[in-house]
């Protein structure tokens, strides 16, 4: 079995390297049309792929698994059209392969600029989120990519369902069918293959659980842009407008609670604290928030509020508990924030100038805002058409992973039979 | 003996993290001060430095190392002239850190850009050649970040010697002296560890033999920006302009023969290679290169061309040999490129623009070009002030990595009080 499951991802490998080289040279309108019978396959195919994602569902909620994975897991009909929505607006993207820019003369007579190529073949590894197929999947292909889809097992169902109008649409749109391939192994080995094939996969995203993302880490021979985890902070600062302030902290950790991009610890600054935290605990135990706090936090709102441990400023509760600390001010609230957050996003509630940039400088996260909510944090609100991760890494793509994610720059020369002196 | 090694590296590590926080705020002021103290020192000290190095190319003659490391190592009054220019050509580089760019308003009213900031510390791991311990540590302090240098065992004494300077110039300029640190030991399990320190050391630049490229890719357990060979080619199409190529063809190759932006192979079309190729041939001749030929090539060159061989096409020979080829035309050429260059620098002669475009689109190396010679590809020549390398990777930086490749973006976010709905 073992040997075979590495032929097969040889097989994968090689079948992706050869649609890559093919997806490299193809024009924009190709892409298009492929993306469109892709968009035509997946309208024709809604009932099929919400029942697969039910057949996921039930066997989710029989195994008792958590609220938020079945809240990532879920496909609505609602959620479906924005998967629809989501590759319309792929497809009406400006296409960025083949991009010149800063074409630009040196003293020596050359003229030097840049031009966006595809990164060849991107191996995704994710977590149970059937949107997530569709997504990487349109963005690989409208980058010039190929890629290789591993899914959660969890919706293997959903995941086949969704694979299988793609292929439908790849094949209609006589675009080598090979450029996305779904993996169709539950076994673990063949991540442990993925991760390890350069001469086939160009640059590895892993999403999911830290475990997973840290033995992808060290196993890979692949470069990889990780997608850790997201604690993420709102810090309400002594000159915050609490009309602000209040709408944002709610909507940080209330929009949607399984998501990276939502707020796990409230940081206050203790000017402001005795008049903001009982307003915003009346919001939260609206909402069923369940608070856990440093004993200034104990003191102003009761001792009905759970001590915050060491282990909580860490945590990522990806459900309804927030941590919240009261702090001496601005370098207190970016120490703790560079010290027990993930580097995703993190936000400043003030009216302060000069706050504000100070935080902006000195905050070391792939987001950084100032009077606004971390739920914006996300590839569709900022505009990048869809996302394929968010990195918390600093190398190659930070934040939010779209299109530009999936490609590079060369260097471009013109001369005119220029040698060098 | 290991375990000091292990506790060496651990203290050169939190000492750069540490260093590190303080550069990544410090003001372009401080930082070109630095630099220019660095200057100072470096002025002062050149007879010492030289004469360090003269100590080095001894023990080199004396150990009957290669030509191309020798001409590596070399330190001439010359080239530390060159060496001190490069270091003035930073400091008049723009600062790159805190740049913001592309704000824009998002539909929501949030105002979303980007934030330049530094990397943090960076490890380099780097052939002997003592220019590029200064040319990496300027690049790193004017982009904020610090840098741990090591340096090939032949350049001991010279890098000592350098880094004494700037030990020098950092103290004087009251920035901490941990900011470069070069390495003092020869022991390879201080490359080991610092390779395998993620916590300390957030990218490491390798440069050097394939062994040593592979080794530390397959080890690193942090992001590698690789410089691998530099098997360039200049393919000489039928339409070229013969008064370009001829001198195009015999910069690339003859400019400097150990440097990895040297011409190894020479393809040319059937269609002017009766022409083309003696005339070239004779200039190779006065200049003692060693051509190796296909079998097309020794019909017209004569029996005397040594025949090339598979492994030619695959060679990087950092001296006066030079593998060439007869093709049919375009596709082969780049055929040819792609599989056994090294992604790294190849350019086409000639005066057809289709073929040129094609060319440019096609062939997928970190520097294209077309009508110039392979030598432009450097960093100096490409107006990044300075190179830390030339990446053959395509993740994160491509060709000449100068200050940008030193830094990463980061998403920012003004609001007015905006929440997701």
């Amino acid at each position: 079995m073992q040997e075979s499951i590495e032929q097969y991802m040889q097989t994968v490998g090689q079948q992706a390297r050869t649609a890559s080289r093919v997806l490299a040279g193809a024009s924009t309108q190709t892409k298009n049309n492929a993306l469109s019978a892709i968009y035509t396959a997946l309208q024709n195919s809604e009932t099929a792929i919400l029942a697969a994602n039910q057949v996921d569902m039930t066997k989710a909620h029989n195994n008792n698994l958590d609220s938020a994975l079945l809240d990532r897991l879920e496909l609505t009909p609602t959620r479906f059209k924005g998967m629809l929505q989501g590759l319309k607006d792929v497809i009406a993207l400006t296409d960025p392969i083949g991009e010149i820019t800063d074409m630009a003369f040196r003293p020596t007579g050359i003229q030097l600029g840049k031009m966006r190529v595809p990164l060849g073949v991107v191996g995704m590894i994710y977590e149970s989120r059937p949107n997530v197929t569709l997504e990487a999947a349109s963005l690989a292909l409208k980058s010039g990519n190929a890629i290789i889809l591993r899914g959660g097992s969890e919706a293997l169902e959903s995941n086949q369902a969704i694979a299988a109008a793609i292929q439908h649409g790849l094949t209609a749109a006589g675009v080598p069918e090979h450029a996305v391939q779904v993996l169709n192994t539950p076994d673990r080995a063949a991540v442990g293959q993925l991760i390890t094939m350069p001469e086939y996969v160009d640059v590895i995203v892993p999403r999911g659980g830290k475990g997973l993302i840290e033995r992808i880490t060290n196993e890979a021979r692949v470069p990889v842009i990780k997608h850790l985890d997201g604690n993420c902070h709102v810090f309400v600062e002594a000159q915050a407008d609490l009309q602000k302030a209040l709408p944002i902290a709610l909507n940080a950790k209330t929009h949607r609670y399984g998501v990276c991009n939502a707020m796990e610890t409230l940081l206050v600054d203790e000017n402001v604290a005795e008049e903001f935290l009982p307003r915003i605990a009346e919001l939260y135990a609206e909402k069923k928030v369940e608070l856990r706090g440093c004993a200034e936090t104990q003191r102003i709102l009761g001792e009905s509020i759970v001590p915050a441990t060491e282990e909580d400023w860490y945590t990522e509760y990806l459900g309804p508990i927030l941590a919240v600390k009261v702090v001496t001010g601005l370098d207190e609230a970016i120490e703790h924030i560079n010290k027990y957050g993930s580097h995703h996003t993190d936000s400043i509630i003030t009216e302060n100038f000069s706050l504000a940039r100070q935080f902006l400088a000195r905050v070391d996260s792939s987001s950084v805002m100032i009077n606004a909510s971390t739920r914006f944090a996300d590839g569709f609100e900022y505009g990048l058409g869809a996302e394929i991760g968010i990195s918390t890494d600093k190398i190659h793509a930070r934040g939010p992973v779209g299109l530009e994610g999936l490609t590079s720059q060369k260097w471009i020369v013109f001369g005119d039979g220029q040698i060098r002196q």
